[in-house]
């Protein structure tokens, strides 16, 4: 994708290509995250005495990461938002001019939060090597969560792309369905149960080709090192559905922006 | 390998174990970063001119990351070693009190500027999708490469571990190979051509299997992400050779410490 180019950012071709490489690194970023526990005092609010903060650890660790990205201007890609957009800085390079392919209240629409609650209750406890706390090991764990939180949040978001050029493709026909706020028809022009099963089966081939030492293919007990299946139920029961309520959300307000 | 138990870090079964993982974690790195441009932007001297600050961009972000990180006491940790010692911030956690398995001047050894330089220089050219700039990704690329440097300097570091093994094993012979300053002793005692070269094979192996999307495995163009005998090049003309380095300085000065 080159956003440089808003002709390539809404060819259902390239979109679905970039949406297939991200599969990648979340599941790289799930294989490294299951070496640590599940560590749930990286998630307690204020488990540990930070001065003048207020949240988990794996909060400080995200926003001083997001304070860092945001001088390297990378909220001000279309494809990146951020978890706590109020710790943002001023840019330190000079912008990207990116042209405008998204409608303008895009970054309005953000799942962030809903990302961040199904991640810790749901996938830290699926992926993980065992439950409970290493203490010497919360950093590497909340470096891990960052890596897959902002993966997973962009392969979300990025469903506005397809939003988006599903309504170019097709103005008069979402036009209707806005102004009737015919959600289930929106849902359904959306949906293609096809693609989704594709995409189920080729996580759990990746799974296995990239979470399992080739060199011990063929030995007695060739274990994955994150099940395969619950990549593909992650995607299954959090992502996919996700990234639907944001194309849905983007949809609904799209006659605010003609 | 748990630090909290000194017997299982000088274990050379449980060292190999977790070099071989790291691999992956390489590969991982070299993969994602294979999606950008070889981007010289980020590795030019005050290319940028962000206030108060002297050095590349990628300078600028691996301090931004350890000074975040010192905070979370990654650097306290016996397998990590800034890149910029003089940027680090105490603590704001309560210390690990890690028990000793290391000899006291352990971070005094210290390779990460020749590992940038090798990086930079010879890594980057190679696994770059395509020579230049792409203004709009020169953060994502800062992003990967402080992965991939985190990632190699983790594991050229490691060599301390079998160094101190080799030495707990046999104190006699690495004593008097020390007084005696018998640096082709010590270097061939620490050599194992026969694990060198699986570690190569199983690079190529890691290489098409993580690089591969498995579902366009039987496709005319199965390319990998990257070469992967570039991959085990880089292991035998960087990774390896500095890694023994690091264990002879590691041994040369095992006396201080008696």
């Amino acid at each position: 994708m080159d956003f440089m180019k808003p002709e390539t950012c809404l060819d259902l071709v390239n979109i679905r290509h970039a949406l297939i490489r991200m599969e990648d690194t979340i599941v790289f970023g799930l294989i490294e995250r299951s070496q640590f526990f599940s560590s749930p005092s990286v998630y307690e609010p204020n488990k540990f005495h930070i001065p003048e903060f207020d949240g988990s650890f794996l909060d400080w660790g995200l926003q001083q990461m997001e304070k860092t990205h945001s001088q390297i201007r990378r909220y001000e890609a279309p494809d990146e938002l951020p978890f706590f957009p109020s710790v943002l800085l001023p840019s330190l390079l000079p912008p990207v001019h990116y042209p405008k392919v998204l409608a303008s209240y895009t970054d309005e629409i953000n799942v962030n939060q809903e990302i961040l609650e199904f991640y810790v209750k749901e996938i830290v406890p699926q992926v993980s090597c065992k439950a409970g706390d290493q203490l010497e090991n919360l950093g590497s764990v909340q470096v891990c969560d960052i890596d897959c939180l902002q993966a997973i949040s962009r392969r979300i978001h990025f469903g506005k792309f397809v939003a988006e050029a599903k309504y170019q493709a097709d103005k008069e026909l979402y036009n209707k369905l806005i102004i009737d706020k015919d959600i289930p028809k929106i849902e359904a022009s959306i949906t293609n149960a096809a693609v989704e099963e594709t995409i189920l089966v080729r996580l759990i081939e990746k799974g296995k080709s990239y979470g399992v030492d080739p060199s011990m293919k063929y030995s007695q007990n060739p274990q994955s090192k994150v099940e395969p299946e619950i990549i593909a139920k992650l995607y299954k029961d959090y992502i996919i559905p996700l990234t639907k309520k944001v194309e849905v959300d983007y949809l609904l307000r799209r006659l605010e922006d003609v």
